[in-house]
């Protein structure tokens, strides 16, 4: 079963992490939630989530992708986290998948582990760059890195997730039954 | 501010739940999620959630709606809840709006509260009724109770929530906000 890790910090946003975390179990990935503010985490939203476990007790070496969820509090924090962005230089010279949806694109940049090709939500590309943007595709797969919009686009991020590790039946079947 | 109470139950749809929670916090509806299994609920897919409140320490009369989320354990749950069942029973009669999404509309029907119309998730209407079941639509509106497909009508659905409690121009601007 491919493993999956997902970061959350204070301010991130819970539909894109939600969505990630559920669509992804649904569709037979391990998902851990590693905390990198605790082992309860608030949302931008408001709603607090339970870690699995702390993101400085995760062996990388075991995941085959990361992903990050939105938020433009939380993507912060993972931009600022030296832990966080040390696993992102990690698992691209590991040649690991690496995703991220929203505002959270730019914590991939800051890591510089960005492809050329990349979107996410509409103006924080300003803070990224304007070359290899496209504002027109929900989401966008370059290699093994993986960017989506926002949460309007969260689903097909997460399907698109399992379609990569897991293939084009599991991700038709997982399509049909949660009615997207 | 128009209050929404929304009741989670260990085995709850996650990406339904928070959908709700935060699309209508982001519309400006005051959102309380209350605990019916404890302060902390395990969602179907494993995601543990914070309460802000029990459900028995709510006073009804304050709010203008409720709304259910799916997930055929949690639906489970607040059917059998006298407490549920009594909430739901008195919202109808008090005129308030009420709202479920997946296997929920099941928990409305046993309440007695479901309206002529309304959708669910395919084959859960088996348990229902199929006079008046709208297959063909993601969100059925029948006066004050509205009634969602699944995760994939999600968004669409806490969307249509805020157009029914904030108004168009509400409506309009999240929704593009969102990317929905």
């Amino acid at each position: 079963m491919p493993k999956m890790l997902v970061p959350l910090a204070e301010g991130f946003e819970e539909i894109e992490a939600i969505t990630i975390i559920d669509v992804c179990r649904r569709g037979n990935i391990d998902v851990t939630v590693a905390g990198v503010t605790g082992m309860t985490i608030k949302g931008g939203q408001g709603i607090e989530v339970a870690a699995d476990c702390l993101i400085d007790s995760v062996d990388i070496n075991s995941y085959d992708m990361i992903t990050l969820p939105g938020g433009l509090a939380g993507t912060m924090v993972l931009s600022e986290s030296k832990n966080v962005q040390s696993i992102l230089k990690q698992m691209k010279e590991q040649g690991k998948y690496i995703g991220a949806i929203c505002a959270a694109p730019l914590a991939l940049h800051t890591a510089d582990v960005l492809n050329e090709e990349f979107t996410c939500y509409p103006s924080i590309e300003n803070q990224i760059r304007l070359d290899g943007y496209h504002q027109e595709q929900s989401t966008v797969i370059d290699d093994k890195v993986m960017t989506s919009q926002g949460v309007g686009t969260a689903i097909d991020f997460a399907l698109k997730i399992v379609w990569q590790l897991q293939g084009e039946s599991s991700f038709k079947a997982l399509k049909e039954n949660i009615l997207a």
